[in-house]
Protein backbone atom coordinates (compact mmCIF):
# COMPACT_ATOMS: atom_id res chain seq x y z
CA UNK A 1 0.00 0.00 0.00
CA UNK A 2 1.48 3.12 -1.15
CA UNK A 3 2.04 5.50 1.64
CA UNK A 4 2.41 9.16 1.54
CA UNK A 5 5.04 11.03 3.75
CA UNK A 6 6.65 14.41 3.84
CA UNK A 7 10.18 15.07 5.06
CA UNK A 8 11.42 18.69 5.57
CA UNK A 9 14.62 20.67 7.23
CA UNK A 10 13.75 23.11 9.93
CA UNK A 11 15.22 25.30 11.91
CA UNK A 12 14.33 25.43 16.17
CA UNK A 13 12.09 28.57 15.43
CA UNK A 14 10.29 26.53 12.75
CA UNK A 15 11.58 28.06 9.24
CA UNK A 16 11.71 25.87 6.52
CA UNK A 17 13.71 28.66 4.46
CA UNK A 18 14.74 32.24 5.37
CA UNK A 19 13.69 35.29 4.66
CA UNK A 20 13.87 36.16 0.70
CA UNK A 21 13.16 32.93 -0.90
CA UNK A 22 12.94 33.03 -4.49
CA UNK A 23 14.75 31.66 -7.73
CA UNK A 24 18.45 32.18 -7.42
CA UNK A 25 17.99 31.92 -3.51
CA UNK A 26 16.11 28.89 -2.97
CA UNK A 27 16.47 28.33 0.59
CA UNK A 28 16.58 32.17 1.16
CA UNK A 29 18.82 33.90 3.39
CA UNK A 30 20.29 32.30 5.89
CA UNK A 31 18.37 28.91 5.19
CA UNK A 32 21.63 26.93 3.90
CA UNK A 33 22.38 26.28 7.86
CA UNK A 34 18.71 24.24 7.95
CA UNK A 35 20.43 21.52 5.91
CA UNK A 36 24.13 22.21 6.55
CA UNK A 37 24.04 18.61 8.40
CA UNK A 38 23.32 17.37 5.10
CA UNK A 39 25.74 18.63 2.98
CA UNK A 40 28.81 16.27 3.39
CA UNK A 41 26.51 13.47 3.78
CA UNK A 42 27.57 10.88 1.36
CA UNK A 43 24.40 9.57 0.58
CA UNK A 44 23.28 13.01 -0.53
CA UNK A 45 26.50 13.97 -2.39
CA UNK A 46 26.22 10.34 -4.85
CA UNK A 47 21.89 12.51 -5.27
CA UNK A 48 24.21 15.57 -6.33
CA UNK A 49 27.04 13.15 -8.59
CA UNK A 50 29.44 14.18 -6.16
CA UNK A 51 31.52 11.32 -4.72
CA UNK A 52 33.04 10.63 -0.83
CA UNK A 53 31.36 12.40 1.90
CA UNK A 54 30.58 10.77 5.31
CA UNK A 55 28.68 7.57 6.18
CA UNK A 56 26.92 7.97 9.32
CA UNK A 57 22.85 8.00 10.95
CA UNK A 58 21.72 10.75 9.12
CA UNK A 59 23.26 9.20 5.78
CA UNK A 60 20.97 6.33 6.47
CA UNK A 61 18.06 8.56 6.80
CA UNK A 62 18.98 10.11 3.48
CA UNK A 63 19.11 6.68 1.96
CA UNK A 64 15.76 5.13 3.47
CA UNK A 65 13.57 8.38 2.36
CA UNK A 66 15.47 8.68 -1.45
CA UNK A 67 14.69 4.53 -1.38
CA UNK A 68 11.17 4.51 -0.36
CA UNK A 69 9.77 7.40 -2.91
CA UNK A 70 8.84 6.08 -5.86
CA UNK A 71 7.93 9.28 -7.23
CA UNK A 72 6.98 13.20 -5.99
CA UNK A 73 4.85 15.75 -5.87
CA UNK A 74 6.09 19.43 -5.26
CA UNK A 75 4.44 23.05 -5.01
CA UNK A 76 5.02 25.27 -8.16
CA UNK A 77 7.30 27.63 -6.14
CA UNK A 78 9.71 24.99 -4.83
CA UNK A 79 10.08 23.97 -8.62
CA UNK A 80 10.68 27.39 -9.78
CA UNK A 81 13.22 27.68 -7.36
CA UNK A 82 15.22 24.62 -8.17
CA UNK A 83 14.74 24.71 -11.55
CA UNK A 84 17.85 26.48 -12.25
CA UNK A 85 19.68 24.67 -9.53
CA UNK A 86 19.31 20.96 -9.74
CA UNK A 87 21.90 18.96 -11.71
CA UNK A 88 21.25 17.23 -14.82
CA UNK A 89 20.29 14.13 -13.88
CA UNK A 90 18.88 15.80 -10.76
CA UNK A 91 18.43 14.44 -7.21
CA UNK A 92 15.13 12.50 -7.51
CA UNK A 93 15.51 9.46 -10.22
CA UNK A 94 11.58 9.28 -10.05
CA UNK A 95 8.94 10.97 -11.50
CA UNK A 96 8.06 14.73 -10.22
CA UNK A 97 4.13 15.44 -10.33
CA UNK A 98 4.33 19.72 -10.30
CA UNK A 99 1.11 21.30 -9.10
CA UNK A 100 0.94 24.39 -10.75
CA UNK A 101 -1.79 26.82 -13.02
CA UNK A 102 0.13 27.33 -15.40
CA UNK A 103 0.04 24.94 -18.21
CA UNK A 104 3.71 23.16 -19.24
CA UNK A 105 4.91 20.24 -21.22
CA UNK A 106 6.73 17.70 -19.61
CA UNK A 107 10.09 17.71 -18.58
CA UNK A 108 12.48 14.76 -18.90
CA UNK A 109 16.03 15.13 -17.22
CA UNK A 110 18.43 12.37 -17.25
CA UNK A 111 18.65 9.66 -14.73
CA UNK A 112 14.45 9.28 -14.18
CA UNK A 113 13.61 12.17 -13.00
CA UNK A 114 10.24 13.67 -15.50
CA UNK A 115 8.89 16.87 -14.19
CA UNK A 116 4.72 16.55 -15.21
CA UNK A 117 2.73 19.81 -14.58
CA UNK A 118 -0.70 19.36 -12.76
CA UNK A 119 -3.26 21.63 -13.21
CA UNK A 120 -6.26 19.99 -11.69
CA UNK A 121 -4.86 20.30 -7.89
CA UNK A 122 -2.94 18.29 -4.93
CA UNK A 123 -5.68 15.38 -5.42
CA UNK A 124 -5.11 14.65 -8.89
CA UNK A 125 -1.31 15.21 -8.56
CA UNK A 126 -1.45 12.77 -5.63
CA UNK A 127 -3.56 10.02 -7.67
CA UNK A 128 -0.63 10.08 -10.77
CA UNK A 129 2.28 10.16 -8.10
CA UNK A 130 0.68 7.05 -6.30
CA UNK A 131 0.16 5.48 -9.96
CA UNK A 132 3.45 6.34 -10.91
CA UNK A 133 5.12 5.09 -7.44
CA UNK A 134 4.51 1.22 -7.94
CA UNK A 135 5.40 -0.41 -4.86
CA UNK A 136 6.68 2.79 -3.45
CA UNK A 137 5.82 5.72 -1.33
CA UNK A 138 4.83 8.87 -2.38
CA UNK A 139 6.87 12.16 -1.19
CA UNK A 140 5.82 15.17 -0.75
CA UNK A 141 8.75 16.83 -1.54
CA UNK A 142 7.37 20.46 -0.64
CA UNK A 143 7.39 23.53 -0.30
CA UNK A 144 5.69 24.18 2.90
CA UNK A 145 2.89 25.40 1.82
CA UNK A 146 2.01 22.32 -0.24
CA UNK A 147 3.39 20.42 2.53
CA UNK A 148 0.45 22.39 4.68
CA UNK A 149 -2.15 21.92 1.68
CA UNK A 150 -1.66 17.99 2.05
CA UNK A 151 -1.16 17.65 6.52
CA UNK A 152 -4.97 20.36 6.10
CA UNK A 153 -6.50 17.55 3.41
CA UNK A 154 -5.50 14.42 5.48
CA UNK A 155 -3.72 13.14 2.68
CA UNK A 156 -0.51 12.64 4.63
CA UNK A 157 0.54 8.71 6.30
CA UNK A 158 4.06 9.88 7.87
CA UNK A 159 6.00 13.40 8.28
CA UNK A 160 9.55 13.68 9.05
CA UNK A 161 11.65 16.88 10.63
CA UNK A 162 15.53 16.81 10.60
CA UNK A 163 15.41 19.39 13.62
CA UNK A 164 18.46 21.62 13.00
CA UNK A 165 19.93 23.03 16.16
CA UNK A 166 19.73 27.24 15.14
CA UNK A 167 17.61 29.73 15.03
CA UNK A 168 16.78 31.19 11.73
CA UNK A 169 14.69 34.46 13.16
CA UNK A 170 12.34 34.54 9.83
CA UNK A 171 11.96 32.81 7.00
CA UNK A 172 8.93 30.51 5.89
CA UNK A 173 7.06 28.58 8.31
CA UNK A 174 6.52 24.84 8.32
CA UNK A 175 3.77 24.74 10.08
CA UNK A 176 1.49 28.04 9.88
CA UNK A 177 -1.80 27.62 8.44
CA UNK A 178 -1.75 24.29 9.37
CA UNK A 179 -4.90 22.80 11.34
CA UNK A 180 -4.50 22.76 14.86
CA UNK A 181 -6.33 19.37 15.18
CA UNK A 182 -3.89 17.84 13.39
CA UNK A 183 -2.63 14.74 15.67
CA UNK A 184 0.69 13.38 15.35
CA UNK A 185 2.83 10.42 16.90
CA UNK A 186 6.33 10.05 17.25
CA UNK A 187 7.50 6.92 15.45
CA UNK A 188 11.12 7.31 14.83
CA UNK A 189 13.88 9.60 16.61
CA UNK A 190 17.51 9.59 15.19
CA UNK A 191 19.67 11.52 17.26
CA UNK A 192 22.39 12.11 14.80
CA UNK A 193 24.36 15.25 16.96
CA UNK A 194 24.32 17.97 14.36
CA UNK A 195 20.21 17.45 13.48
CA UNK A 196 17.63 15.49 15.11
CA UNK A 197 15.53 13.36 12.76
CA UNK A 198 11.73 12.48 14.32
CA UNK A 199 9.77 11.20 12.39
CA UNK A 200 5.88 11.23 12.86
CA UNK A 201 3.20 9.21 12.05
CA UNK A 202 -0.09 10.85 11.19
CA UNK A 203 -3.25 9.68 13.26
CA UNK A 204 -6.51 9.98 11.44
CA UNK B 1 30.62 24.32 38.45
CA UNK B 2 27.03 25.04 38.76
CA UNK B 3 25.70 25.49 35.37
CA UNK B 4 22.46 27.54 34.21
CA UNK B 5 20.17 25.41 32.08
CA UNK B 6 16.65 25.87 31.15
CA UNK B 7 13.85 23.30 30.48
CA UNK B 8 10.44 24.32 28.26
CA UNK B 9 7.24 22.62 26.56
CA UNK B 10 7.03 23.59 23.27
CA UNK B 11 5.04 22.79 20.59
CA UNK B 12 6.45 21.79 16.89
CA UNK B 13 5.12 25.23 15.60
CA UNK B 14 6.92 26.60 18.49
CA UNK B 15 4.60 27.79 20.93
CA UNK B 16 4.88 27.94 24.82
CA UNK B 17 1.56 28.65 25.64
CA UNK B 18 -1.64 29.60 23.76
CA UNK B 19 -2.30 32.81 23.06
CA UNK B 20 -4.54 35.10 26.05
CA UNK B 21 -1.73 33.76 28.85
CA UNK B 22 -2.65 35.20 31.74
CA UNK B 23 -3.37 34.97 35.67
CA UNK B 24 -6.49 32.28 35.92
CA UNK B 25 -5.34 31.21 32.45
CA UNK B 26 -1.95 30.62 32.76
CA UNK B 27 -0.61 28.08 29.57
CA UNK B 28 -2.68 30.44 27.07
CA UNK B 29 -6.07 28.85 24.91
CA UNK B 30 -4.99 25.22 24.11
CA UNK B 31 -1.71 25.52 26.33
CA UNK B 32 -2.36 22.27 28.72
CA UNK B 33 -1.77 20.65 24.88
CA UNK B 34 1.64 21.25 25.21
CA UNK B 35 2.11 19.60 28.59
CA UNK B 36 0.04 16.16 28.51
CA UNK B 37 3.01 14.25 28.12
CA UNK B 38 3.62 15.47 31.61
CA UNK B 39 0.33 15.31 33.55
CA UNK B 40 0.21 11.46 34.13
CA UNK B 41 3.79 11.59 35.03
CA UNK B 42 4.73 10.19 38.48
CA UNK B 43 7.68 12.53 39.24
CA UNK B 44 5.64 15.25 38.48
CA UNK B 45 2.35 14.40 40.07
CA UNK B 46 5.04 13.51 43.23
CA UNK B 47 5.62 17.87 42.83
CA UNK B 48 2.18 18.33 42.79
CA UNK B 49 1.01 16.42 46.03
CA UNK B 50 -0.66 13.44 44.80
CA UNK B 51 0.41 9.83 44.50
CA UNK B 52 0.52 7.49 41.66
CA UNK B 53 0.84 7.95 38.21
CA UNK B 54 3.25 6.57 35.38
CA UNK B 55 6.58 5.56 35.65
CA UNK B 56 8.67 5.67 32.38
CA UNK B 57 11.36 7.85 30.53
CA UNK B 58 9.74 11.26 30.64
CA UNK B 59 9.09 10.41 34.70
CA UNK B 60 12.94 10.31 34.69
CA UNK B 61 13.83 13.07 32.33
CA UNK B 62 11.13 15.24 34.96
CA UNK B 63 12.79 13.79 38.24
CA UNK B 64 16.57 14.72 36.37
CA UNK B 65 15.89 18.14 36.12
CA UNK B 66 14.23 18.46 39.44
CA UNK B 67 17.09 16.57 41.45
CA UNK B 68 19.69 19.23 39.78
CA UNK B 69 18.15 22.31 40.27
CA UNK B 70 19.08 24.01 43.73
CA UNK B 71 17.36 27.51 42.86
CA UNK B 72 15.01 28.55 39.98
CA UNK B 73 14.99 31.99 38.36
CA UNK B 74 11.85 33.22 36.91
CA UNK B 75 10.07 36.27 35.11
CA UNK B 76 7.82 38.24 36.73
CA UNK B 77 4.99 37.35 34.23
CA UNK B 78 5.51 33.39 34.80
CA UNK B 79 5.48 34.62 38.81
CA UNK B 80 1.86 36.48 38.39
CA UNK B 81 0.29 33.70 36.35
CA UNK B 82 1.80 30.74 38.28
CA UNK B 83 1.19 32.52 42.05
CA UNK B 84 -2.72 31.84 42.16
CA UNK B 85 -2.38 28.05 40.27
CA UNK B 86 1.10 26.52 42.38
CA UNK B 87 0.14 24.52 45.31
CA UNK B 88 1.54 24.97 48.61
CA UNK B 89 3.88 23.09 48.75
CA UNK B 90 4.77 24.40 45.34
CA UNK B 91 6.57 21.98 42.82
CA UNK B 92 10.02 23.84 43.44
CA UNK B 93 11.23 23.31 46.52
CA UNK B 94 13.92 25.51 46.65
CA UNK B 95 14.86 29.09 46.44
CA UNK B 96 13.21 30.87 43.45
CA UNK B 97 14.27 34.70 42.46
CA UNK B 98 11.85 36.60 40.93
CA UNK B 99 13.34 39.06 38.06
CA UNK B 100 10.73 42.13 38.38
CA UNK B 101 10.43 45.70 38.78
CA UNK B 102 8.40 46.10 41.49
CA UNK B 103 9.91 45.39 44.61
CA UNK B 104 7.95 43.14 47.29
CA UNK B 105 8.93 40.97 50.30
CA UNK B 106 10.22 37.48 49.91
CA UNK B 107 7.33 34.69 50.14
CA UNK B 108 7.93 31.86 52.07
CA UNK B 109 5.55 29.03 51.42
CA UNK B 110 6.26 25.39 52.51
CA UNK B 111 8.66 22.43 51.16
CA UNK B 112 11.90 24.62 51.15
CA UNK B 113 10.17 27.24 48.23
CA UNK B 114 10.61 30.59 48.67
CA UNK B 115 10.18 33.36 46.22
CA UNK B 116 12.60 36.23 46.74
CA UNK B 117 12.08 39.51 44.45
CA UNK B 118 15.05 40.72 42.31
CA UNK B 119 14.55 44.66 40.69
CA UNK B 120 18.40 45.23 40.02
CA UNK B 121 17.89 42.54 36.74
CA UNK B 122 18.72 39.19 35.12
CA UNK B 123 22.49 38.68 36.28
CA UNK B 124 21.54 39.79 39.60
CA UNK B 125 19.07 37.29 39.99
CA UNK B 126 21.15 35.08 38.70
CA UNK B 127 24.20 35.61 41.13
CA UNK B 128 21.92 35.24 43.69
CA UNK B 129 20.13 31.83 42.70
CA UNK B 130 24.14 30.70 41.91
CA UNK B 131 25.04 31.23 45.59
CA UNK B 132 21.58 29.71 46.49
CA UNK B 133 21.88 26.65 44.66
CA UNK B 134 24.94 25.54 46.38
CA UNK B 135 26.86 22.11 44.70
CA UNK B 136 23.38 22.52 42.43
CA UNK B 137 22.86 23.66 38.74
CA UNK B 138 20.59 26.52 38.58
CA UNK B 139 17.03 26.61 36.31
CA UNK B 140 15.65 29.42 34.35
CA UNK B 141 12.29 28.33 34.70
CA UNK B 142 10.54 30.46 32.47
CA UNK B 143 9.04 32.74 30.43
CA UNK B 144 9.87 32.53 27.08
CA UNK B 145 10.90 36.44 27.42
CA UNK B 146 13.03 35.44 30.43
CA UNK B 147 14.75 32.79 28.92
CA UNK B 148 15.24 34.72 26.12
CA UNK B 149 17.13 37.34 28.01
CA UNK B 150 19.29 34.97 29.30
CA UNK B 151 19.64 32.88 26.17
CA UNK B 152 21.05 36.26 24.35
CA UNK B 153 23.33 37.56 27.62
CA UNK B 154 24.82 34.18 27.00
CA UNK B 155 23.95 32.79 30.62
CA UNK B 156 22.41 29.53 29.37
CA UNK B 157 24.62 26.27 29.63
CA UNK B 158 21.83 23.97 28.48
CA UNK B 159 18.64 24.33 26.82
CA UNK B 160 16.05 21.88 27.11
CA UNK B 161 12.55 21.45 24.89
CA UNK B 162 10.19 18.65 24.85
CA UNK B 163 9.13 18.49 21.58
CA UNK B 164 4.97 17.84 22.07
CA UNK B 165 3.68 16.62 18.05
CA UNK B 166 0.70 19.04 17.89
CA UNK B 167 0.00 22.55 16.57
CA UNK B 168 -0.96 25.48 18.64
CA UNK B 169 -1.76 27.73 16.01
CA UNK B 170 -0.90 30.58 18.00
CA UNK B 171 0.26 31.76 21.36
CA UNK B 172 3.75 32.80 22.69
CA UNK B 173 7.12 31.62 20.89
CA UNK B 174 10.12 30.57 22.26
CA UNK B 175 12.69 32.11 20.29
CA UNK B 176 11.21 35.10 18.73
CA UNK B 177 14.14 36.91 19.27
CA UNK B 178 16.58 35.13 20.14
CA UNK B 179 19.87 36.14 18.42
CA UNK B 180 20.44 33.76 15.59
CA UNK B 181 24.14 33.26 16.17
CA UNK B 182 23.38 31.12 19.00
CA UNK B 183 25.35 28.06 18.75
CA UNK B 184 23.59 24.64 19.99
CA UNK B 185 24.76 20.78 19.91
CA UNK B 186 21.91 17.79 20.92
CA UNK B 187 23.16 16.61 24.08
CA UNK B 188 20.71 14.11 24.54
CA UNK B 189 17.65 12.48 23.11
CA UNK B 190 15.38 11.07 24.41
CA UNK B 191 12.42 9.36 22.64
CA UNK B 192 8.98 9.25 24.81
CA UNK B 193 6.92 8.47 22.26
CA UNK B 194 4.24 11.18 23.41
CA UNK B 195 7.26 13.21 23.22
CA UNK B 196 10.51 14.10 22.27
CA UNK B 197 12.97 15.64 24.61
CA UNK B 198 15.83 16.99 23.33
CA UNK B 199 18.56 18.69 25.33
CA UNK B 200 21.36 21.00 23.71
CA UNK B 201 24.69 22.47 24.56
CA UNK B 202 25.28 26.23 24.11
CA UNK B 203 28.04 26.93 22.52
CA UNK B 204 30.46 29.46 23.57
Amino acid sequence: MTKVFASLGVSLDGFVAGPNARPGNPLGDGGTRIHRWMYDVGAWRERLGMSGGTTNVSGEVVEANFARAGAYVMGRRMFDEGEAGWPDPPPFRAPVFVVTHTPREPWARQGGTTFTFVTEGIEHALALAGAAAGDKDVQIAGGADTVRQFLNAGLVDDLEIHLAPLVLGGGVRLFDGVDTDLELEPDRVVDAREVTHVRYRVIR
